[in-house]
């Protein structure tokens, strides 16, 4: 098909993808990743797999894993260029569900798909993962960027996050051992993490139509009295990391405070509650416990969203949720005052898993 | 913003999120993984990390990890409904990154970003995930399938793999040892794999306007003389796994008969070869040393690219090199019989790590 044939030889380069320019990424990521010397680090950057030496102190380890995205908070990102903060929200949604196991983390790994996302935008993403790693003691350890013409749109892009972590098999935060009559505490969260994206656009009406970028920009830049920042800067802010929380309660009395972990993530509470309750049990909370934080009931207010849709999509202002038994209320709210009791756990009626006092 | 507001109250299931085809999809992944019972993976589905007890059998280990992409050839697979074909893709693609360490496949990890991908379309990619995964021997543990109104064009989808493996410290593939006059030998790839798929669009003009779907259908299901096959059926045969030659060799005599082990990738082999080689060391290839197969003739053909660039794009029917002394050349052929001398390690003259004969 000789019409078909280009003038020019067709290249990589030609089509928009050029070595050179995936090699000035590599040395922005390096850049990033420079003066990191773990020595449990094996082999170096550029091997096709990353080698971490677990050591021989673990008696019975079990590897856990997690993976996960940051929903189409990506799209308020780009449209933002707040790369290195998503950046922060990728590794600490992974993290958090690694925490629920009783899980140390141990080293991450990203995954970069886009078709134009500029070098700069994609070394800062690195950065931002790369400093939340490093507040988690967690090695950023490999990962991938993509190229992916025709199946981004252009300035659009996906984030993916991976992480490992292990943990003696003896140590694994079990529900099995969750018991009517055990208490709920919830830890507030800083916003909307990275749930719910796709309805707060529609509802706020920003980073849904491309045509009216500017406006939307315009929109996120300005001031919001009852949020006390701008409506961007609400919408931007990180997920939360319980690593320090997590790691309190868990060393608190004889390490045996924690009964199950919650991370309210996609689903709010009535999707992740019954993840770590055993067969039969349900949980009763309390909305009146704690205040819901105001970027919620803007999103509510702007969309006309019911009270009830609201708790089954958002964290509404807790983030993580941790059961314990009855006698060890005190002991919680010694290790972590900023914990609030907000119900509790009761025998299951019919599908009904969560409900609402 | 009364005048922005629907007319029913917003929510996720209007917006086209909805929990309960959601549920679906997850019963269908259910369906899949059915009947898997690996006493090594602990906790359960639903849970928010996935676990896998290691045991206290290794003496040092060191945990492996990669992650990858499939490039854009899930446009293709998205154009021609490949959605089994395209999940071992995406686990065989990882697994020979990892297999380069000298690492057993533990477990993966997948990741579906898509808007608006069928249930079915998504079952079956977690089918074909979860049949190269059992072929390796490795649990699927785990996965996110997120959907991402505006990051996706309708119909287009993308795949990550995560994978993680364990080795003895003292059994790492080490490249330090390899030496001027080590032999490259090569595994025979079945056609393109996962790479240089941007590139194949656009010079066979497939998968690269949407308006001309249809015609790129019916061009892809046309029978070509030349390859023995449809184009489509060519351009979508899985990327191999090359776990049971690199087992065979490694397991070969003393066990000490691979000194490294390059997975042809993005990049070709300039960029892949030197991934295993100290520096200072380069490699000299014969490409007459083998038949480049008939897929790679076609899209150069009718994309008019130079025979430098396609060397330095695809793996042109060489999927893995192995590195093996000299002496053990022998012992190499007599295991895999069906490699191929391809080169031998020189010292590198500047930047040139890699030259052709």
């Amino acid at each position: 098909m000789p019409e078909e044939q280009p003038q020019q030889p067709l290249t990589y380069a030609n089509i928009g993808i050029d070595f050179e320019k995936r090699q000035s990424i590599v040395e922005g990521y390096r850049g990033v990743v420079r003066g990191d010397r773990n020595p449990r680090v094996l082999g170096s950057i550029g091997a096709f797999a990353g080698m971490f030496a677990l050591g021989s102190t673990y008696k019975d380890p079990v590897i856990v894993a997690s993976t996960d995205g940051v929903g189409t908070k990506v799209k308020l990102a780009a449209l933002m260029g707040s790369y290195e903060s998503i950046g922060h929200d990728i590794v600490n949604a992974c993290l958090n569900d690694l925490l629920t196991t009783g899980a140390e983390p141990l080293f991450f790994l990203d995954y970069i798909g886009s078709v134009d996302l500029p070098a700069e935008a994609k070394v800062s993403l690195v950065r931002g993962i790369h400093e939340a790693c490093d507040a988690a003691g967690c090695v950023l350890l490999g990962g991938e960027t993509a190229d992916m013409p025709g199946v981004y749109p252009p300035g659009e892009f996906d984030l993916v996050g991976f992480v490992v972590g292990v943990m003696e098999r003896d140590r694994i935060i079990n529900p099995a051992g969750v018991r009517p009559g055990d208490l709920l505490f919830g830890l507030p969260s800083d916003g909307l993490h990275t749930n719910g994206y796709s309805l707060v656009r529609v509802a706020l009406d920003v980073a849904v139509a491309p045509e009216k970028a500017a406006a939307d920009r315009e929109r996120l830049n300005r001031y919001e009295e009852e949020l006390g920042m701008t409506l961007g800067a609400a919408l931007l802010k990180p997920h939360l990391s319980y690593l320090s929380q997590i790691k309190a309660a868990m060393s608190a009395g004889d390490g045996s405070l924690v009964k199950g972990l919650s991370h309210i993530t996609g689903g709010g509470f009535e999707e992740n509650i019954p993840r770590v309750l055993p067969p039969g049990l349900g949980a009763r909370l309390r909305r009146n416990a704690w205040s819901v934080p105001p970027v919620f009931r803007l999103v509510q207010r702007e969309g006309g969203i019911d009270e009830e849709e609201m708790y089954r999509v958002f964290n509404m202002g807790i983030g993580l949720v941790i059961i314990v038994s009855p006698e060890d209320a005190g002991l919680l709210r010694s290790v972590l005052p900023e914990a609030v009791e907000i119900g509790e756990v009761v025998p299951a009626v019919g599908d009904e898993r969560v409900v609402w006092e």
